[in-house]
């Protein structure tokens, strides 16, 4: 197996999923060799703070911090703060662990003191010893919205104050039109060897970072291998509500309607091994089809798959 | 013993020494006959969050949530969101627990939706079972800043951050020209049938209440009883820098100081029982001395001094 000699990786990813890649990533490329740019469409105010649940995940998966039950949060993390708040009258319906609420408690500090997010993200990912960079996808507030049975609700009502029950009827990307690519995102469009769009919600996590401006075309034009790992295994979602929007929004739910989703900006989509009968399917959509595994359960699996889809941009390269 | 049987009883306080005596206070006095005016002084902006030190050792101390051990905090919080804070580079040299960090979240999100310190501090203590009015002594900020030989500090930079050390030369209220008493204080002021100032620091706790214009006038000019209780008790502050603070300003260390800094707002200066021999040197200033133990270790301490405290009110009432 033959891993690009050079070059930079740029990883488009969102929550939980994206960040197991990203980790696989991490573990395999220096610093200098790969970008990890967040989604921040799910980001939100609590108690008047600034929450990424995305960049947060990010950072916890590669710090080690993260809590593996439940995919987000702090392992061990007390909800001593969050109690106390629901007793001073505040809405909890949103889980912040004590340690947790720290981040927002910094990242709002020094937001209102004048960084950008990627300013700040850089700071705290560096204070927790992340030598990789976790990039938001703009320092301009995007917010993805649903609209939905149960009315206008955002990424985190959605999800977890709804439990992702209301039918999705469409979403909207609030702020995409006047948001930029924050800076270091621009600079790794520019100078990527490899684009990898982690298996995050088509919809959810990847859709917000292609709304913003020049993205999508920047990445439809490029001449870099592009690879994307379908979150959808076996007709469901790894993880998450993707399936069920898919299916709400009249998408296949499967590598194909995912396939369908990234035409134009992916070269190829990585499938499960089970669903191999796929590949044919997924081709003529005009999309590459790899089979590989792809579920990532231990650390070895996520550089495991990181290698397999590293390995397969050299070949990429090299057929070109 | 008679206590006052009707009219509001206003009491002066800052934090542990004066949370001690409010609470007898408040075990007494039925809430609409009780005004709690605290000192905002000692506020500050910690991680971006407004810390109201003294607002919040009487929150908890009525609220039963305190720490007897340190006198501020939450008893049992852990300092699981500040040792986070600190490793995502925060100056964290002001202990704050996690329990108690909800407090200053939520009072930062209601201030900044446009809610008064008042109407904050009258919704979080509702919120944690308070009956009792606990009021800040005025809606805008006013700063107690201590001019010392280490420069010039905040109360809480120079009370924790150095430990007291530093040798004060002055002190300054910033911000209480541009103040005012917050409304419910000046109702207070306008309705009070005695007023007491409980044992608190008088130049770091007491002064920038009387800083406030027109509170040390409406004080000097009240037909109230007026009683204060000496914070400094056998020559040595109860607890806290009074003691090493009147020396370097010269004042004398002990009950006859404390009288001395009260003349003109103060009808009886409550001395401690050791301190019975200061008693004619405290008439002779022109204060009034009414001896009693003082020392406040058990909720029974405090509901006992509160009761000859308010016996005391009720004398002076009929002696008129």
């Amino acid at each position: 197996m033959t891993l690009p000699a050079t070059g930079l990786v740029l990883a488009l990813a969102g929550g939980v999923g994206g960040a197991k890649l990203a980790l696989g990533l991490s573990r395999i490329l220096p610093p200098h060799r790969l970008a990890i740019v967040v989604n921040t469409g799910d980001d939100e105010q609590f108690h008047g703070l600034h929450v990424s649940p995305d960049l947060d995940t990010m950072t916890y998966t590669l710090s080690g911090l993260y809590n593996p039950e439940t995919g987000w949060g702090i392992d061990g993390d007390s909800f001593e703060t969050l109690q106390m708040l629901n007793r001073l009258g505040a809405d909890t319906w949103f889980n912040l662990g004590s340690r947790d609420f720290a981040m927002h408690i910094r990242r709002t500090d020094l937001l209102s003191q004048g960084s950008s997010l990627s300013e700040v993200t850089s700071q705290l990912t560096a204070n927790l010893g992340i030598e990789h960079p976790i990039i938001p996808m703009s320092d301009q507030p995007v917010r993805t919205v649903l609209d939905t049975d149960a009315g206008t609700l955002s990424m985190q009502e959605y999800f977890v104050k709804r439990r992702a029950e209301p039918v999705v009827r469409s979403m909207d990307y609030v702020g995409a039109p006047d948001a930029q690519p924050s800076p270091s995102f621009a600079a790794a469009l520019d100078a990527a060897a490899a684009i990898v769009i982690c298996p995050s919600n088509p919809f959810l996590s990847v859709a917000p970072i292609l709304a913003i401006p020049g993205v999508r075309d920047a990445i439809a034009s490029h001449r870099a291998p592009r690879i994307a790992v379908s979150p959808i295994v076996g007709g469901a979602a790894v993880r998450g509500p993707a399936g069920k929007i898919m299916q709400e929004l009249g998408a296949d739910v499967s590598a194909l309607g995912v396939a369908r989703e990234y035409r134009g900006i992916c070269d190829a989509l990585v499938l499960d091994s089970q669903d191999a009968d796929l590949a044919d399917a997924v081709c003529a959509e005009g999309v590459g089809a790899a089979v590989m595994p792809t579920i990532m359960q231990s650390d070895e699996d996520k550089v495991q798959l990181a290698e397999r889809v590293l390995a397969l941009a050299a070949d990429m390269e090299k057929q070109r």
